[in-house]
């Protein structure tokens, strides 16, 4: 590889807001950041919290490709020596061959923060490093506040790399802790450290200043040959660089070897994979990976797009495991719509006047909140619907829903549906956790005995918007489902000023969609 | 001002997924643009959008400070005169002073894209800003694709700029049209445009990349005086360049003056303002204005933070109206909810050993999904509860909700509450647009005669989140709502596998916490 990739989502992407991550979670990352290739990852800080030493018991029983697991932790504390010190111990107990010190290059930090002298921060570094490296261990050295340290006290920064490097860390990791430092600053200080690094470097870049990306990029172009970041910039504040945006550039734009060969296209599904794990949304505009970083919606750029894509796109999506879409919308043409038919496989040519008539439905359906977007299967169901190529499953005659709660009983929910499919009609009941839960487990309870392969089917993820938030409680909402079986996933869409009925009709056209698909394959 | 800050919010800001402005929209953020101190506000493209021109109507009426506006346009098409060019015709109608034309700088797009020859494009560029410059307005060119264009026909893109400023363009924006240029070569690119350039410079990045924010500032190190960009990035794809981490970054770091002084204490109001008219969610680790930005976790820096700001801040959150948040998790050591009690001056030093009880107590309810993070008013009744300060205003004693569908008839929701206040019992019954609705009219039919300041209140957001998808419809789900009266908002937090539950338990606390306030002031 010409440059390592460190991966600290375990532990310090763990300390973004929102995020916290079970063992079981912690060990399925470890796994998928093996799939992709990636060359060190961060398992957690034993010497703070005591519970990664059971991630460090278990990471060992997985069968792992690529990737070396490491322990983080910090330099002994001030005035004891290195067998006191119970987070070098917990280090040791964590049994990994590589671990990570981080030490203080900021002199500030050093007086005040850890209230001790410049001189023997330098022995906990020097010490530190030492006994774990005489227990066979790799070791690198995280130099924290690295170029805040640099512009305040330049020489105590360098001393501060001096000691880590004289006994023997492995690499000199510089680190923008605060983030705050931008990319020609980052290019300056590190062409000095340059004159004086016996070992190679790496960088470790927060995105305070929006920067951390293009500060791990000029770090690499500068001679870095480590870049710690997390997977979907994930970490505290505003998070660290992220490695979805760090790797791609590396190797389609700065030509260096990152990954295994072929690996980069496993991009886009580990940075939706973690994302899921890690309970946290997946951002639609992220760079490379997101769900609409290839997606087009002005007209003039369709047209343009459907020539020639190198025209408006700086790589082609397929390298990330991404894929371009074409958005149908207000600004849409013609061209946006054919598009998209012909992604459906509708031939729209013979259409002419019934495509302007589903543009305007589809435009006034939009007014009312009805947005399409990010709602793929409701979109293709509504299009095949408007070209007659479809019919639902199942026609609602009725349904009802009771929810009660008393003082000190939990609160219960139960459903009663009514439906005809074709001739024959089903009237169901059932309970469930919650009114869409009832709702849902009446349905399916109606449409089982004619429909068993609803069975393999089931909700992933639940979303619901607010549309006109002033309007308080009465406000309109958007609801978004995404359901997925063995093999797929894809997502539906219901608007309405009950949340239930946007429920319902999501879920609909997610039972519709799965039946229509079982139906022409 | 040292930069011009040229915002495209509602031009290319609009072409990103799930945006749509209103009219009303448009002007509301115009006004707050204004407030803000904004230079230029791009208001529209009337020859693509024709409703554009009711908003060029309407803009005139504003009474703005500094801002002003204009419009976005193409160059003639080609082959055509440009009093016959439509776009060209609808520009002149909006009326405003300063127009932004764009036109093609890469030879690959005029040959393929517009289909017509090199020399054709550099007259239609002369030809539509000379026009234009008769009509008496300042026109601003954009150079589409340009650092593409550069690279595959340097000469050309050159040529093009010429064009455009021999005949009196105000501006050259170089735009990296397809977002995949990395920053050194926007450095090395500007610095050869400058040995030719005799007009000022401008840069419109795209964030494919994730490094529109960094492109942007390396360009005004270089040189360029005007930056376009969108207020959180906003925009098609991977976004525009983020104005919200540009300016905070221009003025306090690269001391270039771009707002009026003392405005930037605005940036965050605007961000998030602008946000909501948007109905787009406010990222948490958004640089510099998310609600995280600030945000600190781990016990060591909470530490370190409650000694000196200045160990873990890039900058004083205050300049950029954000503050510092305290986050209470598991990760939390004592000092963490010693900062947050501070904050509310809950007076906790006497409470050791009760300190500890509510510190277990917070992560168990984690545990379980109840995640205080986003909802600080749930946080304070929890914590004034906790240690004996406060007691909710009512009890419930029984709800009932009933929802029902009929097939050709609208859903009906109506709900009943039963509750005490103090000795007195009040059962009520309402109707409601939803669920949630019906509840929440019924509780506030139930208390109003008690508590009539919660006709002041409404709810201005609501958000569903999914804990544990994988268990479908029965998945436990996380409410949080948003509530504002005329001088401020507060976030409460609900969770259940019962939307309804989850749901009330927010309301419920949101009301509470009105409440309390209102009897402490």
């Amino acid at each position: 590889m010409d440059v390592l990739i460190y991966d600290t989502t375990l532990r310090d992407g763990a300390q973004g807001e929102g995020l916290s991550f079970s063992l079981d979670d912690k060990l399925k990352i470890v796994e998928k950041l093996d799939y992709l290739g990636i060359a060190y990852i961060e398992g957690g800080w034993p010497g703070s919290n005591p519970k990664d030493l059971e991630f460090f018991n278990q990471v060992r029983n997985l069968d792992l490709k690529h990737a070396r697991i490491t322990a983080f932790g910090s330099t002994r504390k001030p005035g004891i020596g290195v067998k006191q010190d119970a987070n070098l111990q917990a280090l040791q107990q964590a049994g990994v061959a590589t671990v990570t010190i981080f030490g203080k290059a900021w002199d500030f930090h050093v007086l005040r923060a850890l209230e001790t002298t410049l001189e023997e921060n330098l022995n906990m570094i020097r010490e530190s490093i030492s006994y774990l490296k005489e227990q066979g261990m790799e070791v690198f050295f995280d130099a924290e506040h690295f170029f805040d340290g640099y512009k305040n006290n330049a020489n105590y920064a360098l001393q501060v790399l001096q000691a880590a490097q004289e006994v023997g860390a492995g690499y000199l990791v510089l680190c923008d802790t605060n983030g705050g430092t931008l990319s020609w600053e980052i290019e300056e200080i590190i062409k000095e450290v340059q004159k004086y690094s016996r070992v190679p470097l790496g960088i470790h870049a927060h995105n305070d200043s929006a920067s951390a990306v293009g500060n791990s990029l000029i770090a690499v172009r500068q001679g870095c040959s480590q870049v710690q970041g997390t997977i979907n910039g994930y970490g505290e504040r505003c998070g660290n660089a992220d490695l979805c945006s760090i790797i791609p550039n590396l190797e389609l734009k700065m030509d260096k070897r990152v990954l295994p060969p072929g690996n980069l296209k496993r991009l886009a599904e580990v940075s939706h994979y973690i994302s899921e794990i890690a309970n946290m949304p997946h951002h639609n505009n992220q760079p490379f990976v997101g769900y609409g970083a290839f997606a087009h919606k002005g007209g003039i750029h369709v047209n343009a797009l459907l020539k020639d894509s190198l025209t408006y796109e700086h790589i082609d999506p397929e390298e990330v495991g991404n894929h371009r879409r074409v958005l149908v919308s207000e600004l849409s043409g013609l061209s946006n719509l054919l598009y998209k038919a012909r992604e459906l496989n509708i031939d729209i040519n013979n259409y002419d006047h019934e495509t302007r008539r589903v543009i305007k439905q589809i435009k006034e359906m939009e007014s009312q909140g009805l947005q399409f977007e990010g709602a793929d299967a409701s979109l293709e169901l509504f299009l095949r619907k408007a070209f007659g190529q479809y019919e639902d499953f199942f026609q609602l005659k009725n349904l009802k829903l009771i929810i009660e709660k008393n003082e000190d009983s939990p609160i219960t929910a139960e459903a009663m549906v009514k439906l005809t499919i074709g001739e024959k009609t089903f009237h169901t009941a059932a309970e469930g956790d919650g009114p869409v839960n009832a709702l849902d487990n009446s349905l399916r309870k109606a449409i089982t005995e004619v429909y068993p392969e609803i069975g393999e089917m089931h909700l992933s993820d639940y979303k619901v918007r607010v549309l006109n938030g002033n309007e308080g409680t009465a406000a309109r909402v958007r609801v978004l489902i995404e359901s997925a079986d063995q093999k797929s996933k894809w997502s539906t869409v219901g608007v309405s000023e009950n949340i239930i009925e946007a429920s319902w009709q999501a879920i609909v056209d997610s039972i519709n969609y799965l039946l229509f698909k079982k139906q022409i394959t």
